[in-house]
């Protein structure tokens, strides 16, 4: 009964209590197995060629490089056809399914096919990148920063950012440029892409077979997924032309064949000092987690009332349940002793080895001591800076332009960004805060216009946990919370707010971003009104944020890197940053406890999982097409490839450079993955294109995507 | 601006990395200034006596014994008049209130005045409690569990429980029997009470003043909570003869007066080990705060449904709020490393001490180290033990007949003390659960068949909250959630749950309570029928929990609490276990940061902090009463007593032993007190006679409970 109970936690306090420890001890001078997430320009290719015998060439990179795509939803894909075809995760097209939506049809949950190149429909505010080019340019960035007091950092290195990248791109509007800071600063890099602004919706499942199993079967293996969709890249108003594709594959994978996954991995935290592992530990993601639990709970019960609500709320719980277990299962990694202790060792080894040069010593100075002291900085401003800035409106800033995630208040974040583009946009290019610089305004007015669904009952749910959190977190009695709320309560102010704003309608907003700063201050929108009230407390603690905490964090962290680089050359690979990386490993299970797990599911296992309760309820056309799917078929792959989040969508690629299949998760040891890479347990989990195949053939009878797919191309 | 943001958060953060370090390093061998929740039978005369020069003798002791109530509502009170009236906290009658509210009357809202006694109305199912008496019965336990295996620890402790209470107080109706685990098992105590099964309800102010405001302000202090309100003692359908009781105070307390508060705190953790410190930190706190912040979350969302749900949830919104927050400081307390590095110093040198006596070492062993290597024992079964055993059904399950928490689903708590006492009922006493033990039965009848009222729609969101996590935290595919849902969903099975059940009707749980183990075996009850299935299975992880994680952890902290007895003699408190307690201090302030915060609010605050919006909004009658009553007289009062969550509605006493107040919170530096006590932060806060009066005469004008308060009765 209860003895071998396999709870997920469980499992996670065991990878770390026995395995952990041994591999960070070593992760400073070599990464272990199949480690990494490497860059296109220092991929350890003989690494690769020693361990499974592939040859991985500048001619093998460049064909991988130039069919591998980024989403500006936060994923990544490749492209599979001469006609812009882009194969990718279904999960990757809800912010476009959802976006398309209306009452009549919920694209999210009922899937969407064009049955010719006329019904491909445009994915609102989504553009498609390809890297065409990258240039270190460490040296002109450490130019513009050098000798600059640790307050002004941040401004020196955004200025230099923008320059750099008004100067490689300019405005040429196919192009777009992104300065890169690898190794925590240790080194910057240009990158440049072709850009693609006409991104169209060809085919996605439905949720109920993208995401079989639900949030109860979220990282875990096996699994039975079909989590795979296609979009179009057009080029004036044509599908553009693309003849450096993927080649889609019709072998199927064996155990054991080397796999490589090309794609943007989100985030990761290998290379952060202890002092700032100890603050995610105890602070941010405590905070975070709580209050992304609560807000589960609000829009659990608020998509029982209708289904109009569960429309609505559906996609925002998805993924913020789909955040909730990532970042469950990273606490669990840094709440274990033996994984902080083994990080310690490593740090304390790479400043034994500083100590021991005296050269280096005067160089680097003690960076990490910097970093620990700053983190008491860090403690006593981050409450304030995440509520009225950071996570404002119950929305992570992050890359401006992002409307299509819809976890926070959109109003919110509307009129927060006519607000601040008004009074930047009447500044020099180079003055502006970043994200307004003139480079970067083309995708953000794009984001900012396109039409997106609003509802008003979720609006005013999420302004109105955002005021209730921020009046909890700061105290009701605190300056910053009487601004916010005024004598008013968080459920009266947001009550107000929606009912006044008419910021949904993209022609409103059409209006004030081209009317600028005298149409923002002639607007009585009363959520234009109330940002414009806040803003300057928001973007003066955001200054004080980097100028006394994430600049002098940065500044030092580029010390640590120098001093990384020092000792272990550039033998290490750069933390995750949402950019083209790498990684290589072969298919395989693992051992979890006793029991072998097998690397393959298959579509047999697909009908056995299937209650007819949710989540484990076959969407109708599954259920018809059971006696014509072959179910020996394989369905999903778990491979030792180390991903992290932005990689859902990343084509596997199997030695030859074929897709095999699209990468859409991790096996729960994956979880802590952004903080470490145990090569016994990790898994990468990727839907098998055969299983595409087949559904395309037997279950939705798509048989012009079939030809399409298999047009054969020449392999790299 | 930001700069003095003092977010609580932060200031938690404070008390730890300064003050604690220097406090615990010393609190094996004294407690530090003001602190300790001492016994009756030791408390510290000599040391009161040299600080305050108050003498605090056994008639004193006596005196106040006599007049401290434990409420089985899971609060303290006093008894303050000779006809059996009780003072409390408003907060500890909403038990009450709620379970006598229907949809004309919501008392927990709107209060109660009952302007005769005819009109004062019994409480459903609660039960007040005077201790009377109290024995050492350690050596009598000890010699039944001697020699017995780790795993049978419990079982026989257990038995020597219900041999000893039934000994001393048979089935007599006027008495209850309660064995005591003090330090950690280092003693045993028999308590004898006095108890008294007719408690009615005479006085509660409006949740708006007795809760003014709310959670933001909740543990904060200046603070303006009218937080009162009384009951009656009944026997024989009269009130109650209880002339040992204390006089109500009229004279104001002044800064620096000695105070003392004797009530029931509710368990603290100060003596446990490191290794069980790491485990609540890292495992049991993360675990349960997720999980309350979700339903925090679903709760505040169907509130907002309509009226009728709002007065449903309120109850268990504010109990659920108040226990968020308290655990969240206890968090914060615990993640700070100068914290636990200051637990690890002080159990360092007691462990040295003990090693340094080779006979003490023969005789304890090291316990240390078998509790820290339980706890791997006990991250492996805590999920599957809480889901099933502990927390089924969303509810603590802890002394059975708390009926009056409707935090999770009561018709599952009804289903299983049905399903299991008629098990149990069915052997000799001393054989059952010690729950079901025959001197207990009566007070658990008492709660199981008292009226309460059931909400479906509550009581589905609680099910399908309980479901769900299970399936989440123990996995969709483990055998036990396998056992739980079966192939239904949480929302199915929790609607067909809810509607299959008449439990809620009180006159079905009588005939099932009478009709014992046949009529359960007959019952079509859905809920009965659930129960029963699931039941086995929650019995085996009771049954391994107790063998082998709580058992033998209780063991090896009895051998530590003899260790710390060999070492440091009885100079120190042993840990809150809701039994009753004696603290002392002072009536002061404190300085935050560079701030003086006085010890006293008075009236005159409370009328400028209404804005009119909830949590500030003031109940009419206090708004009509604004020129009536005297804006000079003190509200609420600050003290130096080291107190924990029983305490609520504890009477403040001053030096001659007149109640001065109830205290009903602490400050929020007292969220961390369950660990430790810090004299110059952690403070006490109770609402003052003086005000309560105020209000009974120009609020409320019920003079007839003036007049009785105001009865003169000698002092102590």
């Amino acid at each position: 009964m209860a003895g071998g109970v396999p709870a997920w936690m469980t499992k996670l306090c065991r990878i770390s209590w026995t395995a952990i420890a041994a591999v960070f001890t070593a992760i400073a001078p070599y990464a272990a197995a199949d480690e990494g997430m490497w860059t296109f320009e220092n991929f350890p290719a003989a690494t690769v060629k020693a361990q499974y015998g592939v040859t991985v060439d500048q001619h093998w990179l460049d064909a991988v490089r130039h069919a591998a795509v980024r989403l500006t939803l936060g994923c990544s894909a490749s492209v599979v056809s001469g006609d812009g075809l882009v194969f990718t995760n279904n999960h990757c097209l809800a912010g476009c399914t959802h976006a398309l939506s209306s009452p009549d049809h919920d694209y999210f949950k009922e899937g969407f096919i064009a049955r010719s190149r006329e019904d491909e429909r445009q994915c609102p505010g989504v553009q498609a990148e390809i890297l065409t080019g990258s240039e270190n340019v460490t040296a002109r960035v450490n130019l513009a920063t050098a000798g600059k007091a640790r307050e002004n950092f941040t401004a020196a290195r955004d200025a230099a950012e923008v320059a750099l990248e008004a100067q490689r791109c300019g405005n040429d509007p196919t192009l777009r440029c992104q300065l890169v800071s690898l190794y925590q600063g240790g080194q910057y890099w240009l990158y440049v892409y072709r850009k693609f602004t006409d991104v169209r919706l060809v085919f996605s499942t439905e949720i109920a077979i993208g995401f079989f199993g639900g949030d109860p079967d979220n990282f875990t293996f096996p699994r039975y997924d079909l989590d795979s969709g296609f979009l179009r890249l057009y080029e004036n108003g044509k599908p553009a032309h693309t003849p450096e594709h993927l080649t889609w594959s019709n072998v199927p994978p064996r155990e054991g064949d080397p796999v490589f996954v090309a794609g943007n991995p989100a985030t990761t935290s290998r290379l952060l000092s202890v002092a700032q592992l100890e603050t995610q530990r105890d602070l941010f993601i405590p905070v975070n987690q709580l209050q992304r639990s609560e807000l589960r709970g609000r829009l659990i019960q608020f998509a029982e009332v209708g289904a109009l609500q569960e429309q609505a709320a559906s996609l925002s719980l998805f993924r913020l349940e789909n955040t909730f277990k990532s970042f469950f299962g990273e606490q669990l990694t840094l709440n274990t002793a033996s994984f902080i202790e083994a990080k310690r060792a490593a740090e304390r080894e790479l400043r034994q080895r500083v100590a021991a040069d005296p050269k280096l010593t005067q160089a680097i100075g003690d960076p990490w001591s910097t970093v620990a002291r700053l983190q008491e900085d860090y403690a006593a401003l981050y409450l304030p800076y995440r509520q009225l800035e950071a996570e404002a409106g119950g929305r992570s800033r992050g890359d401006p332009g992002h409307f299509t995630s819809s976890d926070g208040s959109i109003l919110f974040a509307y009129a927060r960004e006519l607000v601040r583009a008004s009074e930047e946009r009447s500044k020099p290019s180079a003055s502006r805060l970043p994200e307004f610089s003139d480079a970067r305004l083309a995708l953000l007015e794009k984001t900012l216009l396109a039409p997106e669904p609003v509802d008003s009952g979720l609006e005013r749910l999420y302004l109105e946990f955002w005021l209730s959190k921020t009046r909890e977190y700061l105290t009701a009695h605190d300056p910053l919370t009487r601004l916010l709320l005024g004598v008013e309560s968080p459920e009266s102010l947001a009550a107000h707010l929606v009912a006044g704003s008419r910021l949904g309608d993209p022609a409103v907003r059409r209006r004030l971003w081209e009317g600028g700063r005298a149409s923002i201050e002639a607007s009585d929108d009363a959520m234009i009104r109330y940002v414009s009230k806040i803003d300057s407390a928001a973007r003066e603690l955001r200054k004080r944020w980097e100028q006394t905490v994430s600049g002098p964090i940065d500044a030092a962290s580029e010390r640590i890197a120098k001093a990384r680089f020092a000792v272990f050359g550039d033998s290490v690979y750069p933390d995750a940053t949402f950019t083209l990386r790498l990684s290589f490993g072969k298919v395989a299970g693992w051992v979890d406890r006793s029991t072998a797990i097998p690397p393959f599911t298959h579509l047999k296992g697909l009908y056995e999982q299937a209650t007819g309760e949710d989540p484990y309820r076959l969407p109708r056309s599954w259920v018809n097409a059971r006696d014509r799917v072959n179910l020996d078929m394989i369905m999903d792959i778990s491979t030792t490839n180390d991903i992290s989040g932005g990689n859902s969508g990343s084509p596997l690629i199997n030695a030859t450079g074929e897709v095999i299949g699209a990468v859409f998760d991790s096996n729960i040891y994956g979880l802590g993955g952004t903080y470490g890479y145990e090569g016994s347990l990790n898994r990468t989990i990727a839907v098998s294109v055969l299983a595409v195949s087949e559904a395309l053939r037997n279950v939705y009878h798509v048989n012009s995507l079939l030809s399409e797919l298999h047009a054969r191309a020449p392999a790299p």
